[in-house]
């Protein structure tokens, strides 16, 4: 009984979404509860003995094969809440739900109830406003353009002229980026996210020398400069990589541990076990998995604290960066995460701070430390169902739907949502480079909630393996493009900015699909949008009542369709459709 | 299905016990399961083919009458871990739980388990050690003794001359209290905590005047560091009492808004809606409750933030007590708490840091905020079932055992576990005078984990109903003591001292009961104490399986037995034993 039904007043499922509003949800097993509301009322007005409770319907946001999800959103006017649940089950029975387990009927004594004892905007989780209306692009510098051969390290290859390897370089720029910053705009594209830029070792500079440089294959500090300035003035944000984790082998703190072993000054900027210090066969010293190469930093010490502190403040006030993406965010304690959040803000106030985290992320995401994690739970289900094609449609529909009830609201709206990087294989290529799956891919990420995210190439057709596969050169060569899918994903961006509900302002929610057809609609007060989208290679029909007897604009045809008592639809192969009501 | 087995990689299910030691629990549906098994690896061993995985088996630690919780520690050697669950339910079916769902068999991908990124002392719970073995004695002073008759404040009353009412003074004082210091050593508690000593308006002082300064019909400065000298010399910490949440009507910086209105240098220190100020029939500004004479504080105001942090370290630094109490901690933002937290540690890393919360109080006991809260779930359970009469043992039996396994162990071995306080009828009073039923009370209470708090003169018989009935004067005539309750509880803090397993070294479990009658156990690596409590007013008889036979030495009649076959058990009307295997 009590594991079906499931609350507790504390993240995801009691939090203040602003200032003045307090959302609720509650779990209940799938079909078990069919009406519930919210019994509520001010903690010191339950004091009395006439009780000044009042009972608001919540709504089911969405279900799984297991859980039907219910929500509200209340107002309290003293920013005081207590609260509890009355459940009417599907055999009309009544449930009280209160801190203190299930009555029959509303329990008289305040202190079973459920508080959230005062609304405070200093604990809400709140984000940069910016974010819900931004698409990211990430760039990973080596490989996007080179446009100053005079930077290119030693051994530059020719542009594209072989595959990547984990040690080869083709001299990408910050001048190659400016160069395209208009190719990016043509996009639709409004935030770029750039792995690191720092001094570093190699190719892909997750190994820092020194936080405080530019790599010289990328330019300088006034080339950088440049690149952001560029950038905003095309209303483009900027956002950087922070390796804080670990730092590289040759970071000159590591050497000097390296040199002086036990009397180094260095010595604590580590966590090493013994010494002598030795690298092979592994480390003995904490590191990233076991890499000799990039040893783990001591974040709990106060002299590394400081320094990278200093480097989070730095580039966000000297450069006027718009946000930092924190590599292996999750290995680092959430005391320094909490200081970091600190300095940034203060500096500038609406930069986004990002975690890379591929798992479960609420600790990280409760309004002290991030304002979004790279959303992989999202990643996976779209990825599995779409791409690799092995996921079943119910599955999918679970997975999603409980990606949006494992956060708050607030905190899906800027959640980082992206279908690969320069972690994974490329959606094409996971789409065994059937680019109609990576159409629908991109049709469901940038019509979902949160911040999308594309990676650099993936709208003209790259595809690519795991790394290194998935670092290859862009492709600048007009003919080598896939202009179509361009279009495509252009398309979508610009209704994303442009359509009431397509964005972030929409509701989503699942409608009843069939089959491999998954049908969603975006909903705003005066704005429907379905989505229908075939999963399958061939022709499927499906009837849609939400379209009985309506008429509606179908936005890819850019026709009105008017459908009869029985809405009959017919999907070609991972064919799409978006109805606006 | 999902609803029948339950984890998520956050509080209460997975957290750092210690620097090397990882605990995790699970909970599934009451019977639904039979064993558990935790499938762990360090993150980095599971992307190689061969995988490192390792199973142990977990413990079940609790059993409600609808779930089971399991919990097992691990402390992995690269303080990384991903794990998962395989369960083998009562029909001998498997089942493997990741955080991506449930599997026939444990998948390959490593993406789909739970993940603890890595053991960071510096994010852990830590709660400072002596608070494990304290006892503690709250005082109201104004009720405890008047050792000082020149402080007697205009109309105070002859000592217990009458029933307390919520303004007559009796002029209770600090010399009271160190006039009684050797009372207390002599009860066994070695920790006092004082409801607040500030200047301030009514007999309880919960509305603050002046935070800097003593109340001076307590005393003065110098008399309240003799006050914390004596305590100490005697092995006793002593706790203040912060109120925080709001101030007193007569603190300046109210009384100036009062004055100036809107341009009032201090009219952002309050939450006020708007000019002029009105504090009748209602206030027109943030309140406790609504009364008008505690306008609440605006700690989210830096001005407020300083005066109050430096109050918080003043005390500390100047007088050195060893922790506080914080009022009505719940309606404080935890911002305001997270940096009270520093503030304090870094003056005194050992104080304690008290929150008042009747509620749920995990968002605060996640190791940044609280060391501990006032454990009223505890003290619900507890005087419902023992003093009230009105909860039937299983349900006492999941109260408890969900107590135990909604917070971490290390936050319930520093809970502050109370019975009464001056906020509730004393426990006297709630057991309908019956001192029987009081004992049972004081043994569950200090045989159980956590620091256990008396409230002042309940240990002699002191009665009283709801504030103002539980703030009578201490009874100081030897004759109106209850001698013999002194005693029992002075028995039982010597047993917790001095027992193994007695107070929080032992693991606490229920074993099976029968009717009325509750039996668990504490147990340590070497000792095994078996509690039987007969919780109603008739001889019962049971039967004990664990004691079949075995001898055991029992506590109170200090005599050995030894037990047949069956060991049947009488156990008087609201009788108890305790049996050291």
């Amino acid at each position: 009984m009590l594991t079906d039904i499931r609350h507790r007043a504390i993240l995801p499922y009691v939090y203040g979404k602003n200032k003045e509003t307090v959302e609720i949800m509650l779990e209940t097993k799938k079909e078990f509860i069919k009406k519930v509301e919210l019994i509520y009322a001010d903690p010191y007005h339950f004091k009395e003995k006439d009780w000044q409770y009042q009972l608001s319907e919540m709504k089911r946001t969405g279900s799984t094969r297991d859980i039907d999800y219910w929500k509200i959103q209340i107002k309290p006017p003293y920013r005081r809440l207590r609260y509890g649940f009355r459940c009417t089950t599907a055999q009309n029975k009544t449930i009280i739900v209160t801190e203190r387990g299930y009555f029959e009927e509303i329990p008289k004594e305040i202190g079973n109830f459920y508080c959230f004892p005062y609304l405070h905007e200093a604990d809400n989780f709140r984000a940069p406003k910016w974010v819900k209306d931004t698409v990211w692009y990430q760039i990973f510098p080596e490989r996007f353009a080179n446009g100053d051969s005079s930077l290119n390290p030693k051994g530059t290859l020719p542009w594209g002229s072989t595959n990547p390897t984990p040690t080869n370089f083709f001299g990408g720029d910050f001048q190659g980026i400016i160069d395209h910053l208009d190719y990016l705009v043509n996009l639709g594209i409004n935030g770029i996210y750039l792995t690191p830029i720092f001094k570093a070792y190699s190719n892909h500079k997750y190994d820092t020398i020194d936080y405080f440089e530019i790599d010289p294959q990328f330019g300088d500090k006034e080339t950088f400069r440049r690149l952001v300035k560029g950038c905003h003035a095309r209303g483009i944000k900027v956002m950087l990589d922070a390796v804080f984790n670990h730092s590289g082998f040759y970071f000159e703190p590591f050497q000097d541990v390296l040199e002086n072993q036990e009397d180094s000054r260095y010595k604590d900027w580590f966590h090493i076990w013994d010494f002598p210090i030795e690298t092979e066969p592994k480390p003995n010293y904490d590191a990233f998995g076991f890499v000799s190469t990039m040893p783990k930093l001591n974040t709990a010490n106060s002299e590394v604290k400081k320094y990278l502190l200093d480097v989070a403040e730095y580039w966000v006030k000297e450069f006027d960066i718009d946000g930092w993406r924190l590599d292996v965010a999750n290995e680092i304690d959430h005391s320094f995460w909490r200081e970091f959040r600190q300095v940034v803000k203060k500096v500038k106030p609406d930069a986004y701070i990002l975690g890379e985290i591929w798992h479960d992320s609420l600790p990280w995401l409760e309004g002290d430390q991030f304002d979004a994690v790279m959303n992989y739970p999202f990643t996976n289900g779209a990825i599995e169902f779409f791409a690799r094609q092995r996921m079943d449609s119910q599955t999918f529909v679970d997975s999603i739907t409980n990606v949006l009830h494992m956060y708050p609201q607030n905190v899906n709206e800027v959640a980082f949502n992206l279908l690969d990087s320069h972690d994974t294989a490329r959606i094409l290529t996971l789409a065994d480079n059937d680019k109609r799956r990576a159409r629908l891919l991109y049709l469901f990420q940038l019509s979902f909630l949160g911040s999308p995210c594309l990676y650099y190439g993936d709208e003209i057709g790259l595809s690519g393996g795991e790394d290194p596969g998935c670092r290859a050169c862009m492709e600048w060569e007009d003919e080598n493009q896939d202009q179509s899918l361009f279009s495509f994903v252009q398309q979508l961006i610009q209704w994303r900015k442009e359509i009431k509900g397509f964005g972030n302002s929409g509701e989503f929610q699942f409608l009843t699909g069939q089959g491999n057809v998954i049908v969603y609609e975006k909903r705003t007060n005066t704005n429907r949008l379905i989505f229908v989208l075939n999963n399958e290679d061939k022709q499927q029909d499906i009837i849609l009542d939400e379209l009985a007897n309506r008429s509606a604009k179908e936005l890819f045809t850019n026709r009105q369709v008017t459908f009869q008592d029985q809405a009959k639809i017919s999907v070609q192969a991972y064919g799409y459709f978006c109805f606006q009501l």
